[in-house]
């Protein structure tokens, strides 16, 4: 877990921190309860953990501290596994070699266990939830996860299209991460006795915006030491992002740029030096923040402790991309 | 739907008809409701048709006629689009060019493009069974998804492996193909007054079991005319099968053979002849047609009109392959 999602686990007191690691614990026996190969490729998955900002916002949205019910464990674990199927998903289609610094499951395993592991991971999900019998649960991470397979293809339709749109960027923004973000705070709201999970849900949505807004930038930004991967990933995949959309609105050499021929993590950088020197990336974090702050400021009445923890989580969104 | 599954459909009756129509109708809903992509991707596979064999499994499972329920039609479409997932994410695997005498997702939009549309086909699995209000319905199929994903991944574990046993091949079809035939039969007797999904979920199991087998038959027995695919397709998949395993015991130089050896649709066709040559076929249709006796004679006690329908199901699995 990240320094910043430490701090708002200890915003949530001793409650939060045993829901959490009822959440790992949860996640470490999924992680060695299928026999060899699902231990092998999906525990590895599992396992490898990342910062756990999911689980978190849904356990922060229940409450601070929340109740400490199996339903919100499961629907902790249950979204992990969601965006855990789709990073493995991923990074097949983008033929991925590293992920958090450790080969991915396609590296690994090749595609067609990848494949599988995610399908895996993905079921697992559903009956996670539904063994919390609630069927409103279900109801919210499928959709949410139908959103976040329409975003894989959105992005794809969109490859190398330089002139895709601040509001399309949004669009394909919301569907690839903020809907699971949304679905973590509503699957909080509802485990939680008067919660409300629409005000929550769009917390959530304004975070998971801001969220990868932050992450597109520091793809431009780097520094690679930092972020595990090169700096320009995103060109070099043909994606699209927001540093570069505001950047081809000031420099005209960018304007006319295509993508396609970013072909080396030379070009890449090159590009992203460029794109940096138009002053994009800072219009792109204020964007970000704006959301952030939007994002508590529309919080519902909540209790105090509560309201704390979401800002919180809300800032380490921020700070993490500082 | 094949003249095999008409019967069935004829011998429930006009509930059944109508019930199997709004199925086709909810099918067709999703296949446009969706935007371009999906219409084009998603649509085509759920367009595609294909036999409805467990859609059909479901209905009769709930009674025949059945109960015209909501709930009803969302399990059936559910199965099926489960189904249609692991289609989509197989053709990406095996990186097939046709399927029913279409080209796949992954000849048509690339191996990114089926693999997001097999998540959403999916996710929207989930959606649609969550949406009738029933936890335990979303375990069922859950559970179900993700045993066919660990079935693919047992397949790929055993590849080129000639040594399999039979309970090591019985195991991958149950994991690969019984699960959804169980889930159907559970979920439409969830759906029915005083329904028995545990015996259902067994008549179910047996046939998908049955149903599995000799499809492996007919991959060997061909006509391609018939299968859609080239004899041998599994073997040069490096899929050995229930007739190639007890062919080995009965033939010394098949019992020497290396799979990987086998890579031209003509080397296929040789290893075919051979495995025909040692009866192994007959065998292994026996044992089909004995899981389908068995399946039919453990059925618990139902209505002569919901029996009946049942039986006729099972043998239409048996006949399809006469």
């Amino acid at each position: 877990m990240s320094t910043g999602a430490q701090a708002v686990v200890d915003a949530g007191g001793e409650a939060l921190t045993r829901v959490m690691e009822r959440v790992e614990r949860r996640m470490a026996e999924l992680a060695t309860g299928h026999g060899p190969v699902l231990a092998r490729y999906a525990g590895d998955t599992i396992a490898a953990g990342g910062k756990r900002l999911r689980p978190l916002l849904v356990c922060i949205a229940a409450g601070a501290p929340p109740p400490e019910t199996d339903g919100l464990v499961r629907a902790a674990v249950a979204v992990e596994l969601v965006h855990g199927a789709t990073l493995v998903h991923d990074d097949v289609l983008d033929g991925s070699a590293l992920r958090r610094g450790r080969p991915t499951v396609v590296a690994s395993g090749g595609r067609a266990l990848a494949t599988a592991t995610g399908d895996l991971l993905f079921s697992r999900a559903f009956a996670e939830l539904a063994g919390g019998g609630s069927a409103g649960a279900v109801r919210v991470l499928s959709r949410a996860s139908r959103e976040l397979a329409l975003g894989e293809l959105a992005q794809r339709a969109d490859v190398f299209d330089t002139e895709v749109s601040v509001t399309r960027y949004l669009h394909r923004c919301r569907l690839k991460t903020a809907v699971l973000f949304r679905a973590a705070c509503e699957l909080g709201a509802l485990e939680a006795d008067g919660g409300d999970p629409d005000a929550l849900g769009d917390f959530g949505e304004r975070i998971g915006l801001a969220f990868q807004i932050l992450d597109d930038v520091l793809d431009v930004s780097g520094p690679p030491e930092r972020t595990g991967k090169p700096r320009g990933a995103d060109l070099l995949d043909g994606t699209v992002t927001l540093p570069l959309i505001l950047a081809r609105e000031r420099d005209p050499e960018l304007a006319e740029l295509d993508v396609r021929t970013v072909r080396t993590a030379a070009d890449a950088a090159v590009v992203c030096d460029q794109i940096t020197d138009t002053g994009a990336l800072a219009t792109a974090r204020a964007r970000a923040q704006e959301l952030v702050a939007h994002a508590k400021l529309e919080l519902p009445p909540l209790p105090a402790r509560q309201r704390a923890a979401l800002e919180l989580a809300a800032d380490v969104m921020v700070e993490r991309f500082a």
